[in-house]
């Protein structure tokens, strides 16, 4: 699906290496806090047998604000040296300031990511205004020796990417997309951007529509424990079937909600335990479930047939 | 499209009087802020001669609260007396407390309203727990002379109806859908909800996306003033036309955004003025559209073809 | 204390009639929610025996956007009936529309009220700018028979006053003063405001630093239910002692924690009952305590000392 | 003025450490955004012969959040080596994890810090419960080097630390204190807190009120650029002086309304460069002002007194 156009040969490229599905990927923890990096790589071998598209690492779902740089430089290291080939690999790159941002930019490049991926500052969120913001991203973009996605999350920013912000900034030839977890503004961003701009959906929640709106795919946070159903629904979606479509669409948002939306990432951790994967304990102070929300959350996967006893 | 469930006669009924498009009415005003009944009837005279499924006055596009509840019940007359007995009426009757809710739909039944539309209370947000507001849409329900629907704004009341709550009251025979205006919410809803519920879509924004995923209808702004391309983008949504729908949907919402999204109510009155019916003023303290702003949002509408020189 | 000024002799006139404590009546029901005006005058009755200054009637305290606009002047009748001669009524009188809030203005004044109170009006909040809210102010003061108060509570209307606002308002002879809710701005208003203009605390929780700061009085919840430690901590703080004020302040926050903090009018209903006074239960959807709740409430307000067994 | 209470000596050392007027250092860049000890220095001469209680580095003036972790230290160690002997020096080691703030209290008590300031985790926010927050704050005390201050500013994350909170951790032997930028919940921080717990304003609009509830001293913008006014306010405070300090306290509030309440840092910038200090440009996405805005915010501190021709 999506707009049918004209692409230059580079940002045909790009389109191809960001359509498909995303793990935003965990970062795994003892319960010391201290990061297990052979449990990371485990992880991602099982995923590169997958459908996914690629990665995205350091991210709201990798806790990466909630590491030093140095951490998150390892980290992105060993998933650099363990993804599959054909996998791209999206890092969050996305500081206070500017500076910082373009600093981790030539990290994250030298250590080897595709994409650096850039959250709104949101420390002094009353002054980031639409010419605040593009002078940022397109100022990460020149100096970035990797091309850079925007990260639109109001939910924990507190910003919301204008549309005037997405129509300035996507014409640039290293702001290649967006990443967009916002509540119902996918559209908007498609209606604004240069055609040629990638949007995924953020959440499982909305991918279907958002496919079928023009979304070249998804970052879901599901995939890290159950990738197959995320790559199946949006085979589903780029084939335009809308009653298939519907229907898994409202049954992975059943689990997503069980999931994602009631723990946030302590229960994308704990699904990826009943996934065959290790997710393992938060760092504090974000809590990990209790044994007791551990027990229900597996029980109602069941009861909705997501997992086998 | 839409879930293909065996209903009740009696759901049936309700589900084929509120499937297509709803104009939220507008109440038009001089410049003093005083009623225009005569400029309301002939606004309806016109949107008769449309395939609108129907009215929802006494709404937000409305002011409803912005009038005494002698000045609502002289509105929902003219409403009833003018419009054509094709065309199904919703009338705002949700108040701060129960009590007056009730009376309310007592007194826009006996003036012949079809349903009553039930905002959420939220003069006491922080109270109107699930459980508070359960009692409240089941208490109204049951003591309305006529069926109701829930009217979900977050962006007025600062209230999300959370998907227990539509869970629990769904069912109810007297409670028989929602207008959701939230953004991004609705797929949950139809999720959530007993299969006889009829969502409507409260903005041009999804409209499109809704009807794919199940929604009977849209309640839009933009109806007011063009009612024809609503009518269109709902036909083609109930058809499954993926791609007629998409470029329909995108240019709705490039309207939509220019007209209600910039200025709300007064942009929807600048509009009907365009489109050939009566917008006039909004009344004090909201203020209408300058004439500056008038003419620019014409230059844009032209821009974008909607409107002809 | 307060600033040192020569006042208009009307000024000086309001400056009198608003200077101390007022309780913000609650308004009371019987479990079907009916009004019982029998319980709000014997309330009244005992009120009238206290150093208070003055009523509120159809406030926050009083769920006035929970009554219809007739009960609304019921209750207002049977306090201007039941006053006595000395107290100050302030009527609740603000409407979502300048057009209702001047009509409410005039029935007020009609029964006796001697200021009417004008919450800002907040359905369309995004709209609500500088300039809207001072044409609002200054027109219903232009058109009412009795001079008004502003009334600035952003915990439940998303809108907090400005500064500019204020400054502006506040030299008009007909707008005396204002009622602020808000957290922390109330010296703002001082040195904004023209040195006429009557400050009201709208909370127990910091009203000795605001009449220390300037404020004339203060509009607090708990004195509907204990009037005299209130009136007590009016006398200290004009009088400057800071020893004595800052204990009592920190005592009468201590309760007001309890009562309205945790429960709002719920709880002062609560306390009204434990304090002699007829409380009952709040209009639904607006719940009551439950009984443990309430017994609990008792135990709390017995352990500091502020009920006996 | 404050409590008379006995406390250990331990916490009477603290006490006496953290009484008076602390200026939240903002940290000198040239226009690229590198960071200029030099001038860092030279400011820190300055305010070294003024009676200031001491520096807090590395805080939300300090543009600490835009700054890498190595930076941070490296202005953590200028001002050690430039801060004379007599001043306390409070250092921002709040991160968003517990790990990663243990670390940096660590290495801010290596480099000669004498406190740490924790800001509330903020990413996770809907996460941090009083029991994560708690624990956040126990555990960085119990594992830091040095005592540790919390700081409260919901304007910047979202999180107003409820009372509970500080109720439980103010016994702790090396949490000594909290930084409160909150509007208006000073006072019910007094209230809940262990006796030995030291209260900070974090803003000069509130300062005075705040001293005459029990507060300690304060933290202010201002003191950055005008260090000697701020103190003149505290020894009036302390003296419990009324007349007087009202008269400064609205004076204080007019100026830091123009600088911090309207442009934040960059304000405070302008006002050093005003004062004879070096202020310069804030580092991007954040924008200093633009030269209109600086003009017209020198006329407007003369044209108040606070500035000489």
């Amino acid at each position: 699906m999506g707009k049918r156009i004209q692409l230059t040969q580079e940002k045909a490229v790009h389109r191809e290496r960001l359509s498909g599905v995303f793990a935003p990927l965990t970062t795994p923890f003892d319960e010391q806090g201290n990061i297990l990096l052979g449990k990371m790589a485990s992880n991602i071998q099982k995923l590169n047998g997958s459908r996914l598209r690629g990665y995205l690492v350091l991210g709201t779902n990798g806790e990466f604000r909630s590491l030093s740089t140095s951490e998150q430089m390892e980290v992105l290291k060993a998933v650099v040296k363990t993804a599959s080939p054909d996998k791209t690999i999206m890092a969050g790159t996305g500081a206070e300031s500017t500076k910082v941002s373009i600093d981790l930019c030539h990290q994250a490049a030298d250590i080897g990511a595709h994409y650096g991926s850039l959250i709104t500052p949101f420390f002094f969120a009353k002054n980031m205004s639409d010419h605040a913001l593009i002078n940022h991203f397109v100022q990460v973009a020149e100096k970035s020796p990797i091309p850079v996605l925007l990260y639109n999350n109001p939910g924990v920013t507190g910003i919301t990417i204008s549309t005037t912000v997405v129509k300035e900034v996507s014409s640039h030839p290293k702001i290649v997309g967006m990443k967009d977890s916002s509540p119902g503004n996918l559209s908007a961003y498609i209606l604004s951007a240069n055609p040629g701009f990638c949007l995924l959906a953020g959440s499982a929640n909305f991918f279907f529509t958002a496919l079928l709106m023009g979304a070249v795919g998804g970052v879901l946070s599901l995939a890290n424990a159950f990738p197959e159903p995320c790559c199946k629904l949006y085979e589903i979606g780029v084939g335009g079937k809308l009653e298939e479509g519907r229907e898994l669409q409202f049954y992975l948002m059943k689990v997503n909600q069980l999931v994602s939306g009631k723990f946030g990432v302590a229960g994308v951790k704990a699904a990826m335990d009943f996934g065959g994967f290790y997710g393992g304990p938060t760092r504090a102070p974000l809590a990990p479930l209790t044994a007791d929300e551990k027990k229900k959350l597996r029980e109602e996967l069941m009861a909705v047939g997501f997992l086998k006893g």
